[in-house]
C-alpha cells in the first residue's frame, strides 16, 4: 500500500434527488455527475444504497436496485472512478433510512436480533455477489456510520454491548465476503468510536475489522467548536485521527482510509474551504499507509430539498447545477500532485489503556480484536478538548509528527511486544502528562 | 345514496412485490390485477400510496410516483373500477412506513408539529390535485389508520390530545379538499375510535368529519377470540360499527362506507371464508345509508414476502398467482346480486355519553364535530365483551334490528334536538340495562 500514490475520490451525492436518486433512477444524470469527478482528476467515488429501497421486504433485495447500481459501477469505470459501496444506509446527512421489517411493530435490534441480522446478510452477500468481478470495484462497506443507531446521543437508541458490537460487525463483514471474497470491505465509523466512552463500537473493532481503518474527521465534532474551524487542530484532526487509528491497530502497517472529510461552513468559511482542504490532506499523508482520501462530498444538495441541516447545502466539490467551485479545484489539483511516502513517524504519544483482551481465544501476545478494555477517561481524553487531544496536538505544533501507542502494546505488559515498537519505528514514547 | 345500489370493491393489495411494487411499477402487473377484479364483478378500488416513496423528502412528492398513480387510476377506470386513494400510508398490514424527515433526529409530532402538518397537507394536496377531474376517481383518505400512531398501543406512539386530533383531521381533509374540490374526502379510523378509551381520535371524528364515515370491521379485535370467528357477534361485527357510526353522526343519513372488511384465519378458517362474507355483508347491507363494502383485500400476499403477521397471506379474494377462491366468487355474487333499500330501523339502543361538547362555536342545538366527551366507560363498553356490545348483540340476534341514539341527542338534554329521534324514525328506546 505505501508505494503506490494516495488515491483522491468523492463520496457521491447525485446532484438530482440526492440519494432518493434511487426512486427515479436516471443513470444519464449519473454520467453527468461523474464527467464532473473525473474532470477534477479523481480515481474513485463512494457510492451508498438506502438500506429500504434495496431491501423494503426482509426477504426481498430487489433486483433492478440491483442492477441499477451495477450500471452505476460500470459508469464510473468509463470515466476511471473505481467504486466502493456501502450498503446499510442506515445514516445519511442527518437522516435515518431503516426498512419497515426492523420498526415499529417489527421492532427488533438492529445488532443482536437473529432474524434482522440473517436479513442485513443477506442483503451484504447480495450486493456483494452482484459486484464481484466487476471492474473497478474496490470493495463493499457495511454501511455508512451504522453504530450511530446504538449510541446512546441518537433517538430511540439500542443498546449494545461491546462484545455484541464486535460480534455484529464480524457477522456483517463476513457476508460481504462470502459475497466477494477477497475484495477490501470495510465498515464506517464515526469518531463516536475513538472520544464516546459510552459507544460500544470501539476504537479496537475501528482498527482491527475490516480490510482498513476508515476515518471519518468532521470538524464539526466540537473541534471548531473549541479551537475554530481554521486553527491547527481542525487542521490536523484526520491526521490525529489516523494516527490514533493507527494505534489502535495491530498491524502496525494495516492501510487506513481517509474516507470521509468536508468543510463544513460556518466553521470552515466557503472563501476559506480550498485553504482547509489543502492543509488537512497535506497534514493526512504525512501520515505512513494511508490508502486514500474521500472528500464529503460530491455535489452541494439541493436547496429544492428541505430539512437538511444547513452545513449539508454547500458541502459539495462542486455545485449543484454542476459548476466548479475553488474547492473542488483545490481538491483536484492535491490529487494531480506528487505526494512523497511520508517518513516513519519516531516520536509516539503513550495513550494509558487498560489490557488487551484475549477473550476471543488469541495466543498469547497477540492482542485481540475486542482490544484493550477503554475506560471513560480513556475515550473522554482522546476526543477534542480532552488530555490526551491536547497533549498531541501540542506536540504536533511543535513538529514531531506525533504517533499514538496503545500502553497495553508496551514490552513488559502482559500483552505487550517486544517486536511492537520496532515494527513500528518508535524511538521516543512521551506520556502526556510529561508535555 | 340510498337510491342506489350498494357499491362492491376490494382493497388493492398488488399482486407482485406487494405495496413495494410503487419501487418496481409495472402497469401491465397492476391491469392483470384490475382484471381479476373486474371479472369478478367489482366496481371500486382503494388504492394505497406509500408515504416515504412518494414523499422522500419534505419539498418533494415525487412526480413519478403521481404520474403512475394517475396510469393505475386510468387502467382500474378502463376496468370499470372507480378509485378511491388513501395518501399517507403510514400504516399497511402491520407495517408502518414513514417518511426519515419526520423519523429519529427529525423526528416530531406527527399530529402538532407546524413543519410536518405543512409536509403532510401539501402532499395531499398535490395528490387531490392530480386527481381532480380524473374520470373514475372517488376522492382521496387522508391515510391507513394513521390514526395508529396516535394510540398508546402503539410503539413509539405520540401523545395526543383529542381537540389536537380533531384539528389535524380537519387540516388534512382541507388540503384534500383544496386540491379535488366536491370529491369524496374521507378518513380511515380503525375500531379504537370507537372503543379504546384511551385513543385521541374520538367516534365523533369519525362519525362527524370528512364525506363518509368509514368502518374498519376486524373480528381480530376480540370479537373472534371471546365468541369465536363464526358466531353471530363476528358475522354481525360490521353491522354493528355501522349502527355504531351512525348514532356517532349528525346527520342522521350520512352515508357510511364499510371500507375494510375481511375474513381473517385462523378465526375464520378458509372453507368458511365465502360464508362469513356472506353472512357479513347481509348483515351489513340491512343497515341505511351504506354507500358500499370494500374487502380487504384484493390478492393475497405472496409467500416470498417475509414477516407478515399470517392471517395476512390469506386474506385476498384472489390468490397471489391470480387463481380464484371461493371467497371471491362469493364476494362475486353479492356484488352481482339485487339488494333490497333495507327498512329503517326503529329500535334503537341508548349509549350513554356526556353532553355534547359545543366548543366550537356550533349555535345551540347542533352537535358539535367535537361530540360528546367520552369517558372510559363510554367506550368501552362499546368494545367486544363490553355491556353495550353485548347487550346490542342480545337485541340484534331476537331480530330487533338495533340501531344506537346517544343520550347526548336525546330530547331534553341539552343539545337534544326533538326532531332528531324523529328523523331517524326511532321509535322504540331501550337501555342495555333492560335488556
Amino acid at each position: 500500500m505505501t508505494s503506490r500514490a494516495p488515491r483522491f475520490g468523492a463520496n457521491y451525492t447525485p446532484s438530482a434527488g440526492w440519494f432518493h436518486h434511487w426512486l427515479d433512477f436516471d443513470l444519464d444524470t449519473v454520467r453527468r455527475d461523474f464527467d464532473g469527478l473525473a474532470d477534477l482528476g479523481l480515481d474513485h467515488v463512494r457510492l451508498f444504497a438506502l438500506w429500504p429501497y434495496f431491501q423494503p421486504n426482509r426477504t426481498l433485495v430487489r433486483p433492478r436496485a440491483v442492477e441499477q447500481l451495477l450500471s452505476m459501477v460500470d459508469a464510473a469505470a468509463e470515466r476511471g472512478l473505481e467504486c466502493s459501496v456501502d450498503a446499510l444506509q442506515g445514516h445519511l446527512s442527518s437522516f435515518d433510512f431503516l426498512p419497515a421489517w426492523t420498526q415499529s411493530w417489527h421492532g427488533t435490534d438492529l445488532f443482536a436480533d437473529p432474524r434482522v441480522i440473517e436479513g442485513q446478510r443477506s442483503y451484504l452477500r447480495t450486493l456483494a455477489s452482484a459486484l464481484a468481478g466487476r471492474p473497478g470495484v474496490l470493495g463493499m462497506s457495511v454501511g455508512n456510520e451504522f453504530s450511530q443507531f446504538a449510541n446512546v446521543a441518537h433517538p430511540g437508541y439500542q443498546a449494545l454491548g461491546t462484545t455484541a458490537a464486535h460480534r455484529w460487525l464480524g457477522l456483517m463483514l463476513e457476508a460481504c465476503e462470502e459475497g466477494a471474497p477477497g475484495l477490501a470491505h470495510c465498515h464506517s465509523e464515526y469518531d463516536a468510536a475513538f472520544f464516546d466512552p459510552r459507544h460500544p463500537f470501539t476504537p479496537a473493532a475501528t482498527a482491527r475489522q475490516g480490510a482498513m481503518t476508515t476515518i471519518h474527521s468532521w470538524v464539526f465534532n466540537g473541534t471548531a467548536q473549541r479551537y475554530g474551524g481554521l486553527s491547527e487542530e481542525s487542521a490536523r484532526l484526520a491526521e490525529y485521527l489516523i494516527e490514533l487509528g493507527r494505534g489502535w491497530a495491530v498491524d502496525p502497517h494495516r492501510p487506513l482510509w481517509l474516507q470521509e472529510i468536508g468543510a463544513p461552513e460556518p466553521h470552515v468559511p466557503e472563501t476559506d474551504a480550498a485553504d482547509f482542504a489543502r492543509r488537512s490532506v497535506a497534514h493526512a499523508l504525512d501520515c505512513e499507509d494511508v490508502w486514500g482520501v474521500t472528500w464529503w462530498c460530491s455535489h452541494d444538495v439541493s436547496r429544492a430539498l428541505g430539512d437538511f441541516p444547513e452545513l449539508e447545502y454547500s458541502l459539495g466539490l462542486i455545485r449543484n447545477d454542476r459548476s466548479h467551485k475553488a474547492l473542488g479545484r483545490a481538491f483536484g489539483e492535491l490529487a494531480g500532485s506528487v505526494w512523497k511516502r511520508p517518513a516513519t513517524r519516531t516520536t509516539a504519544l503513550l495513550l494509558e489503556v487498560g489490557p488487551e483482551n484475549p477473550d476471543d481465544g488469541a495466543a498469547p501476545h497477540v492482542p485481540a480484536l475486542a482490544g484493550p478494555a477503554v475506560g471513560a477517561a480513556g475515550r473522554a481524553t482522546c476526543a477534542p478538548g480532552g488530555g490526551f487531544f491536547d497533549a498531541w496536538m501540542r506536540l504536533a505544533k511543535t513538529g514531531r509528527r506525533p504517533a499514538v501507542v496503545l500502553s497495553s502494546r508496551l514490552p513488559g505488559t502482559e500483552s505487550g511486544d517486544a517486536a511492537y515498537l520496532a515494527a513500528r519505528g518508535i524511538t521516543d514514547l512521551l506520556r502526556p502528562q510529561d508535555l
